[in-house]
């Protein structure tokens, strides 16, 4: 079980290994304080320009509180995976920054959906909008809203270079993983691309859906800040490739159980709609293995139904129904169960530089694949 | 007179001092070179994820092809000034990341303004629509294109950091660089944020609209790059207060012609329609000045018309001989000779390491102020 080191006053950490499995809590309360700190000072910077700018700096700081920091957990143990020293808090700077860009894709991703909320709370545009109807301006609040959501995005974009670069470790280790962050960035605006690609064609393969699991979700939110941190502490191409074999897997897992949760789980628990993903008609791998196991008549209500903004509770249960009866349900269980073996395997063969971070890293896993949330 | 150093087998580049003022046509010619390259390496590193990815890709470039490339031009020369090596064309590979820049800027806004141009053809998020409606893709073409632009716009801001990382200058001159680049994409957001503020509340105010031209244009597109070539060559703060000194009223005097040409701009010149500042709402100096100057139904005409999207030929002539007769052409005008006046008293007296770069400065200034489009 990972042994988070011992932090002295600096807010709500874990009280012992128990109670704080694969580190996540001291990771999130430390990555909390970094944006915070961060946000202080662009402020400090910002507000000179005009005050008026301030209020969009706390709506963005806002915005990216709460959150699992997943992204920053897997840097952390990507670092401690290569012997980085766990005393040196620098890389949870670094790691951190990967929120700001977690923070645009997000706001991004809202404008492009039209999403309501996030994380329980009113969208970024959203709450922007309401900032317009408040004030009673001149215009379109959903227009103002939209416009100053893009420009947030691109501002967090930008802050995710500048605090990655700023983490104060060795000029040498940050150009070693600079490329891993380009990576990153391509990558999920290319999964985004394809997202957006296999909407528009309605293709529903499995194989479509599939590699917009991989760059949207698994390298972009596991496999890629696992090599970030461990190229920060000098990883070699041998553990990089054990990290693909290990986070890869992990990620597209953890992709596939959100996609469950998107249609099957507890509104009050992931603070989204019931049946969310059925209304935005989002074309996931449960969808393509339902589309491919339903009857004529299942299909037809499928085809008919997903993508519909306007849909009633109880078409969300009959469409649940389809999914179900279908096989899919099943089958993206068995594949969610069979990519966590396989990552298991792969963590237990890799050449780590230390046990800690294999145990924390087994427990991430397991937490980011079996959640509810 | 400048004197761009000769290059072999690269393109259309200038074929001598006179035909050249100001190096803007070598610059241009590396700079779209560059670009081309870096295009080139990043589709060899995407298209495997999936072909249909690429005209995406090609979508971009072509985005990005033509403009006057004054951005890398001032950084160029911003080298030049504090005494970087002609020869060394590193930072012209620096230099065109900002174009990338440009290109998320001019992408997002397009979509924020929702226009229908950019620089005489189709804007980006229009381009993809029509690629949505060709493939009779399922959807609302409006809605792809927008989301896909979007996307593109943060991959392009993702490409400017990695272009100019990758420059191959000493990493010590990056890192020097580096927090220019910071502050200038945190400043054209906090730009644009003010422009859409102005736009909300139609303050109307003269020093409102000046101070979006100062970060959303000044800064962004004179002082900045100068500042950023300087450090990259070395610069000390004494020259980078003289550049400052130099390119802000420069900057200002840009955009100030910017709003001029945005009302009274040929169209077949500019690649905008007439007027077409006036139909979108924009809160210019210009406007600014002729609210204040104009006579009680000049201003109740301004009040009415602008802003309104449907405006017509004979409106866009009326409201044009309003903002002459109330003084406000005049007035900008005469603030445009007096920042450029300014602005080369300061260039003049400018601790450059090279005369050279004062001449090049000096016509690139008068180039950026005195011209149609």
């Amino acid at each position: 079980v990972a042994a988070p080191p011992s932090v002295v006053g600096s807010g709500p950490v874990a009280d012992g290994p128990d109670s704080d499995p694969g580190g996540l809590a001291y990771v999130a309360a430390r990555v909390q304080g970094e944006l915070e700190d961060f946000v202080d000072i662009q402020r400090s910077r910002l507000a000179p320009i005009g005050s008026d700018l301030v209020p969009f700096l706390d709506a963005v700081q806002a915005y990216v509180s709460g959150g699992k920091r997943l992204r920053p957990a897997f840097c952390w143990w990507g670092w401690r995976a290569a012997g980085g020293d766990p005393a040196d808090e620098r890389v949870l700077h670094a790691a951190a920054a990967l929120e700001w860009l977690q923070g645009c894709a997000l706001a991004h991703d809202d404008v492009v959906d039209d999403s309501d909320t996030r994380r329980g709370a009113p969208a970024l545009h959203r709450a922007l909008s309401s900032m317009h109807r408040q004030h009673r301006w001149r215009g379109d609040p959903y227009a103002f809203g939209a416009g100053t959501a893009i420009m947030l995005g691109d501002l967090m974009l930008s802050w995710a270079d500048e605090m990655f670069r700023g983490s104060g470790l060795p000029l040498d280790a940050v150009t070693a993983a600079a490329p891993y962050l380009d990576a990153l960035k391509s990558e999920v605006v290319a999964g985004q691309l394809l997202d957006l690609l296999e909407q528009a064609r309605a293709g529903g393969t499995v194989e479509g859906a599939m590699r917009v699991v991989r760059y949207k979700a698994a390298k972009y939110t596991v496999e890629r800040p696992l090599h970030l941190g461990a190229t920060l502490a000098g990883a070699g191409s041998e553990l990089l490739v054990a990290l693909s074999e290990f986070g890869l897997p992990v990620g597209e897992a953890f992709q596939l159980r959100d996609d469950v949760l998107g249609v099957f789980g507890e509104p009050t628990v992931t603070g989204k709609p019931a049946g969310d993903d059925l209304r935005e008609g989002k074309r996931t791998v449960l969808l393509a293995r339902a589309l491919e196991g339903a009857d004529d008549r299942g299909r037809s209500m499928l085809e008919r139904l997903v993508g519909d903004p306007a849909l009633q509770e109880d078409d969300v249960e009959r469409l649940r129904a389809v999914i179900t009866e279908s096989g899919a349900l099943d089958r993206v269980e068995q594949q969610i169960t069979a990519l966590s073996d396989q990552a298991q395997r792969a963590l237990a063969a890799a050449p780590l530089h230390e046990e800690e971070a294999r145990a924390a890293l087994s427990d991430l896993a397991a937490r980011s694949i079996d959640r509810r949330r």
